[in-house]
């Protein structure tokens, strides 16, 4: 039966990845962390799923991301485990070994294929898996899934992160209800290329394997690549997503649009915690480059500023020195009218037809101690637009990466 | 008279810009920073002189870097003058005007014709130049001409640098002996692209501007530019050269090997110098890459981990985390042996043939506490190499760039 709705298609919801119907998780603390922290998490659907991801570009990746590319699209997936605490990158063929080992546990204890699970791994690189620590694990981590379990897995994949970091949405479509409810991890987001990002999304929509595929590539070139570089990524950085189909609601060419633009929700409220959470991050920033002549350049110019460790700096000293930021959106390769090219820091012009705009420093040094700041550029040279979330950059940076290892 | 030597014909001098015959120069306060420092430099040579340059690839630049690159290469340059605490970029048509007033009142000071002197301006960008506060300093400035005065131009020209840096070496050629000498300033290393890194090179060989052109483009290309990153350069960077022929030894094409190999022995020590006294830096770091199947491959891997902040976060924190390195060589674009592409840290073999190699920790912690950090990596894909210098990433970088413009 066709409803329409007067308001949003889509409503807020809570759960992550247990959101959608159908989907069980959970998360433990196996040993891998001396922390002690959780650090082993696993997804199951007792439905198989199709599936698609987006991988690293590292030359350089980790078993977990080979695996899952040669495993992907699929339509018979049936769970996902992801530890923390270590990469399994850089490890050889020890490595991939431990990878195959922890997916064929997985699929021993739920009675699975070893191809129909998915693993996922983040932390120190260089590393073998303790083995010896997980496989007896295994059984407890299976026992934990649960479908209130989406916290608990998000918990569970944590690094340096300091909040766990979940979405879902309810889609209402003229077909009926289904949802998508996801989480992710990162948190190194000075230079985001090296921080791995994983993020994990789960539907009950019955949508093929190819559409979701093309969708899903779409929404994190949209969000997730605006947080990183292309070929500047990590080990392990990967995007996953699994459709169970519970919700028996088909997501044809039709409902398309309305499947991405919910996922592409997901997705940006996963990336805007990122940013917030990013290592030793004070406040969240947010680059809006607008006029420009084509979405690339908007993007090249968004993501060289999100970058800049003197502008980062200077957020963190709410200095308001916006030649920086001119200076990243000149390097950035971005074409940009030589004549009306501006700029606006917490809504205040400070930079206008290429010559410096006079304005009160005392009350814009206050308006950038927000929890949340806006740096707009208008490139002055077209139409298109591009926005990329970052965080300030801090003492506690350096502490955090410094002594991360040890 | 032909002189043949056993040892090297390079003998490295003191005097950094004034090491060379027929050059003056000087620096005094004139008032631009409100630190009370020296802040205005310049160099004379009675002498016209064949100069060249080069610039940077911002497309936003400073007034000084569109004067000398209209003026270059040229056969009549007789002075350059240098302030620092204004960068003088992103300051519209007022910019341009002052910085033709500065070059006019130099010249009329000394007599000169005013495309006859050179401008480079560092510091703060997005400011006008205080111009009521320079005109009265150009006598004083002038009077401050010593041909020992290459250590106060030094001085004058320093923003967030902790030490002036000079270089000089006196060339004993089969023809005679002439001398190299040069300074320069720059120490925001972490992203050296947006620390402006100002070099200015002096000769009293008789060299004309179109071999000077040719051979500072190559020695800039083996040296400052592997601290600084093609199109991720400041507004304001530049390496003039300027050659007076006070020794009238020519360098015609048979003696342009000699004279390319001492100028890149000059151009190098200030490099290192640089990363020396990067901003923060407790220990400068040297990255060499070998095995490469070609030069630009040597160069994306070296740079790539020479900017790597985690990377450098770990070496402040005296971390054998080579994982990061290994990293970035992965996302650098350089293709490597995917079987034999081995790293060391400090000497020690830390991942060879792409897996990990267990080494002493401890021991590796505490060489890792030396003033110069080595990382060697093995491509093992060709015969090329590059060398990358830069410094490790500190709370004091933070710091400085947090305080530096407030």
């Amino acid at each position: 039966m066709a409803v329409s709705f007067d308001s949003s298609p889509l409503e807020s919801v809570a759960g992550g990845v247990c959101a959608a119907n159908g989907f069980k998780a959970g998360g433990i603390k196996s040993g891998i962390k001396k922390s002690g922290s959780a650090d082993l998490g696993l997804i199951y659907s007792e439905h198989p799923c199709t599936a698609a991801g987006t991988f690293t570009q590292n030359a350089i990746r980790a078993s977990s991301v080979d695996w899952c590319e040669n495993s992907l699209p699929s339509e018979k997936v049936h769970a996902i485990i992801c530890n923390s605490g270590c990469a399994n990158a850089c490890t050889g063929d020890e490595g991939v070994k431990n990878n195959g080992a922890m997916a064929a546990w997985v699929s021993e204890a739920l009675h699975l294929q070893p191809e129909t699970v998915l693993t996922a791994s983040t932390g120190v690189i260089g590393e073998q898996l303790p083995m010896a620590t997980i496989a007896p694990a295994i059984t407890e981590l299976v026992g934990s899934l649960s479908p209130r379990g989406g916290l608990s897995f998000a918990k569970a994949i944590m690094t340096t992160d300091l909040v766990e970091k979940e979405s879902a949405v309810k889609v209402h479509s003229n077909d009926g209800s289904y949802t998508i409810g996801g989480c992710c991890k990162g948190s190194g987001m000075i230079h985001p290329n090296m921080a791995t990002m994983l993020a994990f999304i789960c539907t009950d929509a019955l949508i093929d394997e190819k559409l979701l595929s093309k969708i899903i590539k779409k929404s994190v070139d949209r969000t997730f690549n605006n947080l990183t570089v292309d070929g500047d990524t990590s080990t392990n950085d990967m995007v996953l997503i699994v459709a169970n189909g519970h919700s028996a609601i088909p997501i044809t060419h039709s409902g398309a649009a309305l499947f991405e633009e919910a996922l592409f929700t997901v997705c940006n409220d996963l990336c805007k915690q990122i940013a917030a959470d990013g290592e030793g991050a004070t406040k969240s920033v947010e680059i809006v480059v607008t006029g420009a002549k084509n979405e690339k350049d908007a993007k090249l110019a968004a993501k060289a500023v999100a970058n800049s460790n003197l502008t980062k700096c200077a957020l963190f000293g709410n200095d308001p020195n916006w030649g920086r930021i001119a200076c990243a959106v000149g390097y950035s390769g971005a074409t940009f009218s030589k004549k009306h090219m501006s700029i606006k820091l917490c809504g205040v012009q400070v930079f206008k037809d290429l010559q410096p705009v006079p304005f009160d420093h005392k009350k814009l040094h206050t308006l950038l101690k927000s929890k949340t700041v806006t740096i707009q550029i208008d490139l002055a040279q077209g139409k298109s637009e591009a926005i990329a979330h970052t965080c300030d950059l801090s003492y506690d940076y350096v502490r955090i990466n410094a002594e991360y290892h040890t």
